[in-house]
């Protein structure tokens, strides 16, 4: 598996996972009927930030990250990151190693912290990861999001320095 | 004192202030160098969002207030808001109306909670009158905003249902 930035050619393969992950509704509260620009717009950072695919040995995009600076300015010590993992491509340590090449990256760049704003508490195997990659849950906003199937659940902040 | 929603002529009256306040490095993780444009997409809100100010009786811009959804789609029904008063008004209760007249919009547009995602835990009166809102600190996190006169300070996140 190979980590790398995002290319022009990536984001075509790329935008039917970022539909699928946000129409399954268990994760993300981005709206559903975004336009590929809209979409790319959300994903893709600018500088200081960065966006990351993961590609199989065969080509295959596994998945994408992308990170920043949680604020601007006198927040912009602590950073933030996003992950998608295509349906099909998981359970086989893609997010793992996206968070991993994440870690890297922002210890890197001189941030301090990684915080993740809204990590929905239904998504085992994403809050087990990141409890797993050294993130402590801060605090949990109750019932701040509407997950397609458990009805509205928590959202985690989670937190680790670097 | 009346909280209306924000004209165009009250623009150049707000500005000095929220400037005052993005310089005074307290509160805000705003950037400092924002031209008027680029701090007027930040303050004012367009549907389903609210931009107020609260003006004394002799028409002096006390303060405003800006309110919407805290996400987009499934998290759409969390609000949050933020307040600026200025300096030259602090002590009169412009906050705790702004805060009011917030909560009652919120409640009206049929939100379930309001959250605020980044209040600077050294910002004591701001604390205090959340509290006495009937907010709680869902958490804290650490040294993620770095203050003028305090360095790096926690951002509580806070919350109440409505």
């Amino acid at each position: 598996m190979l980590i790398r930035p995002i290319e022009e050619a990536d984001w075509p393969r790329f935008l039917p996972v970022f539909r699928e992950v946000v129409a399954a509704g268990e994760t993300y509260a981005y709206p559903e009927a975004l336009t590929s620009d809209e979409a790319r717009h959300l994903w893709l950072e600018s500088a200081p930030g960065v966006t990351v695919v993961a590609v199989g040995d065969s080509g295959t995009l596994l998945g994408s990250a992308k990170a920043g600076p949680n604020r601007p300015s006198r927040g912009s010590h602590v950073a933030t990151a996003s992950f998608m993992v295509a349906p099909e491509a998981r359970g086989q340590g893609v997010g793992r190693a996206l968070g991993e090449w994440v870690l890297d990256w922002a210890r890197e760049q001189g941030y301090v912290a990684m915080q993740f704003n809204a990590v929905v508490e239904t998504n085992i195997s994403a809050v087990a990861l990141w409890r797993d990659l050294g993130f402590a849950v801060i605090g949990t906003v109750p019932e701040a999001f509407d997950s397609a199937t458990h009805g509205r659940v928590g959202l985690h902040v989670m937190h680790r320095y670097l």
